[in-house]
């Protein structure tokens, strides 16, 4: 039986699509905050039962033909109906394109693989991986194969464009060709210049746990975080999760160091920003979503990097800190703060890498993901491959796997094609910040009073507010002035690093 | 499509059925406990839709065949196969009883009511809350005439067996009888002797929240609840909420008075332990659910008020309350104590009363709710009718409707029927402790010592484990060596309140 109205019909079912996805996300959320850890397997029943309910409504029989009916009527449809119809079918195709049984196979062998990881990390023994990780790369083949066929894009494009719909690699290549070309002789001149600056003074621990939660509260409250619409709690790996009404961060705190806890939650409070901005009118529909990974992490940095770590922010922060912790003198002022905040260094660790180099770690995964995919690396050469291509692009070799080919949670987890998005998103945060503060005149003096309203009432109108409405680039050229490209974040880099 | 196996595809329909009602559980706990009040309106339209799609698995246009299929098939099937599939026949006749436009109706009705009652109390004023209670009573009447129908049962018995499945008012009548007769006599003898004995000295708070907490955990850690199945949490209102594998309890402190959140505590964690001790291999289907309400009541009472307010426990407990608050002195007497956690007193209000006039609030709500069902008495004179009955049963008159007729949730809320429950847990509790004390030697020796385990262990094998395998009823009988009774209930009370 079809309805009389398709498009009608489709959003009815699009909308209850979108209220199991947001109760999987609160029970994602629980999981990692909140529930006792006898409980995995029940929760994982749950969640498995959600996710196959929310597949067989994307995959009803009649939905073809719903959506060919609807795109028939396409012309009587608003602006945001039409882009939503569009969101639709983009988002059918993907679920569409594997067979029950590949998924299957698939979140099995991400499964076993991540166990394996686990034990292999902490052995620091790539071997160990070997057999699970094989399986994963084949079966994520089979995956990218299936949507190649289905999108009419190469295998690796496939992939990416799950994460970042229209996300394409020519560009990518494009795009880190000129970062390729730019960041080492930076990073040359940048460490040179640090060095002879003498290093900054060290803030000693410890941080009462407390202490920090209130201060992070208080920085994004004064940032926009709404309360009323979110929480921050503490979780093993920092994330964003929830609804874009109930939007939950998560930090984890180190009495050691308060820094990295502080500038992680302002991380996630650009993520959930963009999260409680998106469309009121559209946030449980295809249309109303975050556009793509890169506008996400676009946001989170654009936060963490652009605004709060500039000196005018760092300005008002540092008197808040000396209050939060009652500490005071030289190491405490806002100048060394800032300097502390801006250091630049090579090392193993991609979480725990500065703007200057984080680049050069995703370089060198996207350049191995692509040639593993593409049968151009066998797996067991991946160790060997990785340290080769640390010395060349960050200058150091790994001491042992742990900190080198074994350190990130992607590839066991099946999350190929999505490292380039970070990168993607530094990009995207330079050229928006950017444009923000043309746009704004005072934007800085704002943040200096820890005054963000100009900031977010500008993000709000440019990125949050069009959810899925247009493409990533056509939403950057509206409001940047032109297609995601380099050179903010060429230019952002050189005023911070080299020219203060 | 039928399937080969009918019996197994209900058991996939109904494992389905359960993962989201357990779903719906835990994001019902997060509303009460976590969620920010601003997303309200988007956790309900989450539960909404999951209950919507636990109730298209329930009422499919198969199922009724499927189930008949079944049951030709049943002499093939196991002893909780067959339990299991009876549970199934049962849930399935309440869920398909009511039309789909009732159920909504009737949601619409007491979401109105329920608004219109917190106003209405605050400003103890009957009458606002006459319109929207009279269309909960009428769709009230609707939902029991289509239940009495399909189930071929009087009206009100069909609205009681959704909570007590077997439940009948005319057995209700006959305990609720006998207590009648008892009850009143009791009341004046145990005032009078209590009187005579003079009041027992307070305890003087403050008392701060976190000790409370800490208490309250310890001592239900010695009970035998399970924090890696389970959580202990804050909420306006307290509750047992989550599933058997993640249990989640919750209280709320008053720094002026902990007995009352420690007493709380005490109830939530029987209630729990019910829950945690539900089948391993059935849980996830109707013959591992609770048995009902009487059962699921009795289980609290037993901890709470037979178990926690013995004199063994008061002893064990006692230095743990000095330690936990740092106090000491007469008041603090295991003695003391215990009176302070046995004085009886008429009161206006059921949720603070002692055991001894709890059952005749109940009794009160059951004569009310039943003639205002049966037509026997108009909703406008319930406010006369509430005050006399109070009058009658205990010897008092509210001094507004705010502490009469108004102060319960429940008619607001649509659970007509449910009220009985609480005082048939109760005749349950005393009448499960008693043999469980006559079948375990030891047993209050046991409790005196902080040591819960020979009474869970009792609790587990008698009660616990037997999910929905068989009736109430039959399941009292094999535990107790009789049916519900009030003899047990009657003794407790002569022995706590007049033979020490």
């Amino acid at each position: 039986m079809i309805a009389n109205d398709p498009y009608a019909e489709l959003e009815r079912r699009f909308g209850r699509l979108s209220a199991v996805n947001r109760a999987a996300a609160i029970l994602n959320w629980d999981r990692s905050t909140m529930m006792p850890e006898g409980a995995s397997e029940d929760r994982a029943d749950q969640l498995a039962t959600l996710s196959v309910m929310a597949h067989e409504i994307m995959v009803a029989a009649d939905m073809p033909e719903l959506l060919a009916r609807a795109e028939e009527g396409r012309t009587t449809l608003g602006v945001w109906q039409a882009a939503n119809l569009r969101e639709m079918r983009h988002a059918w195709t993907h679920a569409n394109a594997l067979p029950a049984d590949l998924v299957e196979a698939r979140t099995r062998a991400t499964s076993a693989c991540e166990m394996a990881w686990r034990e292999a990390k902490k052995a620091a023994d790539f071997k160990r991986l070997l057999p699970t990780l094989g399986e994963v790369v084949t079966l994520t083949r089979r995956v990218g194969e299936a949507k190649a066929a289905a999108l009419g894009l190469p295998l690796y494009d496939a992939l990416l464009d799950e994460y970042e719909p229209g996300g394409r690699s020519a560009r990518i290549d494009m795009l880190f060709g000129e970062l390729r070309a730019f960041l080492p002789g930076l990073l040359r001149d940048v460490t040179e210049r640090q060095k002879r600056a003498g290093a900054p003074l060290e803030l000693d621990g410890p941080f009462a746990v407390e202490a920090q939660r209130a201060l992070g509260e208080k920085l994004i409250r004064a940032i926009g975080f709404d309360f009323t619409h979110g929480r921050l709690d503490v979780s093993a790996h920092p994330f964003t999760g929830g609804t874009a009404d109930d939007v939950r961060i998560t930090t984890r705190y180190d009495e050691a160091d308060f820094a990295r806890a502080l500038m992680g939650v302002l991380h996630e409070c650009g993520h959930g920003l963009y999260e409680a901005g998106l469309p009121r009118d559209w946030r449980r529909q295809p249309v109303g979503l975050a556009r793509g990974m890169v506008l996400h992490e676009s946001q989170s940095l654009l936060m963490e990097m652009q605004a709060c770590r500039s000196d005018a922010f760092i300005a008002f922060a540092a008197p808040l800190m000396r209050a939060a912790f009652g500490r005071s003198g030289p190491a405490w002022e806002a100048a060394n703060i800032h300097r502390l905040y801006t250091r630049v260094a090579p090392g193993f660790i991609r979480v725990d890498a500065d703007e200057v180099t984080y680049p050069l770690h995703i370089m060198l995964r996207y350049r191995l993901e692509r040639a593993i995919l593409g049968g151009d690396l066998a797996l067991a050469d991946l160790p060997g491959a990785w340290n080769d291509g640390m010395k060349e692009l960050l200058g150091i070799v790994p001491t042992d796997d742990a900190v080198g080919c074994l350190q990130d949670i992607h590839w066991p987890d099946g999350a190929w094609g999505y490292f380039p998005t970070y990168t993607l998103g530094a990009l995207a945060a330079a050229q928006l910040f950017a444009a923000a503060r043309k746009a704004t005149p005072g934007l800085m003096d704002a943040i200096g009073r820890g005054d963000f309203a100009p900031l977010l009432a500008w993000l709000r109108a440019n990125v949050h507010a069009k959810g899925s409405l247009v493409d990533t680039d056509t939403l950057l050229t509206e409001a940047t002035g032109a297609a995601l490209g380099t050179a903010a974040f060429k230019t952002h880099l050189e005023r911070r690093y080299l020219a203060q």
